[in-house]
């Protein structure tokens, strides 16, 4: 049975990759798995059907067979654990491997769609420097530890995993901010992950879908 | 061997269990596990004995002989699946465990820990009320999809689980707010979960670590 995601049917970025389903159709690429997609408006996503799946409203959602999954991490495992390519089999790189997934989601993140959210909503108020300024300040931190951390290698755990894919989605979002061309061996990091050919399969589908909306 | 996990030398929190180690100690006494703690100052995180285990210089730390972890998220999924009682065994319900424990920590956490932050830090600053407004705004909205999705029910899954666990962690610094007021049953979701022996346990030990460091 092929597994059905959810995804925007236009996505607020334009096909640029940084809408959540984007990790979903990474991961699937990255272990060979086919995937259907269901397209969504807005509106369809706060609808009794959805939120009986999603009680949050979001995308995307993962339903195969049985089960219906929300939250990309929880997909991105999901799939990971059954399908060979997102962990290492050692029983402790694989422990960090999903300590870096869960790094990705509650210590990078956060802060990083803050940005994003205060730079789309925020634009007007009067307080919006400071709280660039304020955040920038916060995520510069974090890229600093995470860009010592990295060090010279190639991945954050010496092969890649669910933990620099969800990372490196994570870090998209600061493309174009100047921070991580600040921090070289994160912005190589990146340009290292999506240089990978499931990357390039997952990204040419979701762009796809808003291309062809907008068409 | 007993694992060691490091925690706040003096909590910010005064002992109240909002400190990330509380997340960990909780699991250990659900699992029946014993586990020793390090406690640092705020000086010790940032030196580079403990970057070396947390690039970004925070607790709480897991080490067990070869293996070092960060993460409350990533430490308390390596408890659960070790040991027995933070996961279900049957496999869709053991996914929607951990399904919440991403909700928790990734679409929970992000504007509540935001708010504490903002209560604490921009208490001085003009656009104080209006950013209190707009954070309580996206909560309630998440909190209403929370308990929308929790109706009658004990836990979020049928049976508690890892997934409770962290959800109870983070909406707890929302006590005192009036938002789970609002929302009886989240209310007395918490309190269910603050009622068992294992939480019990695990609030005493981190209480006992502030009145000592404070006496």
């Amino acid at each position: 049975m092929t597994a059905t995601i959810t995804a925007f049917e236009r996505s607020p970025d334009r096909g640029n990759g940084l809408a959540r389903d984007m990790r979903l159709r990474w991961a699937f690429e990255e272990v060979g798995q086919p995937y259907d997609v269901r397209l969504m408006s807005f509106k369809a996503m706060k609808q009794p059907a959805h939120l009986a799946i999603q009680p949050f409203g979001q995308i995307p959602t993962y339903e195969d067979g049985d089960i219906a999954l929300f939250e990309s991490g929880a997909i991105v495992f999901h799939i990971a654990e059954r399908h060979k390519g997102l962990l290492p089999d050692e029983a402790n790189a694989r422990a960090r491997a999903i300590m870096w997934m869960f790094a990705a989601l509650n210590t990078l993140e956060p802060p990083i769609f803050d940005r994003s959210l205060v730079r789309i909503l925020e634009r007007d108020k009067p307080w919006y420097e400071e709280r660039l300024a304020a955040l920038g300040e916060i995520i510069g931190k974090r890229l600093d530890g995470l860009s010592s951390h990295l060090g010279a290698a190639d991945w954050l755990d010496r092969t890649f995993s669910a933990g620099d894919l969800l990372m490196v989605t994570v870090l998209r979002r600061l493309q174009g901010s100047g921070m991580l061309e600040e921090r070289p061996n994160l912005a190589a990091y990146i340009a290292r992950a999506e240089a990978r050919p499931a990357y390039q399969r997952a990204f040419a589908a979701q762009l796809a879908v808003f291309t062809a909306a907008a068409g």
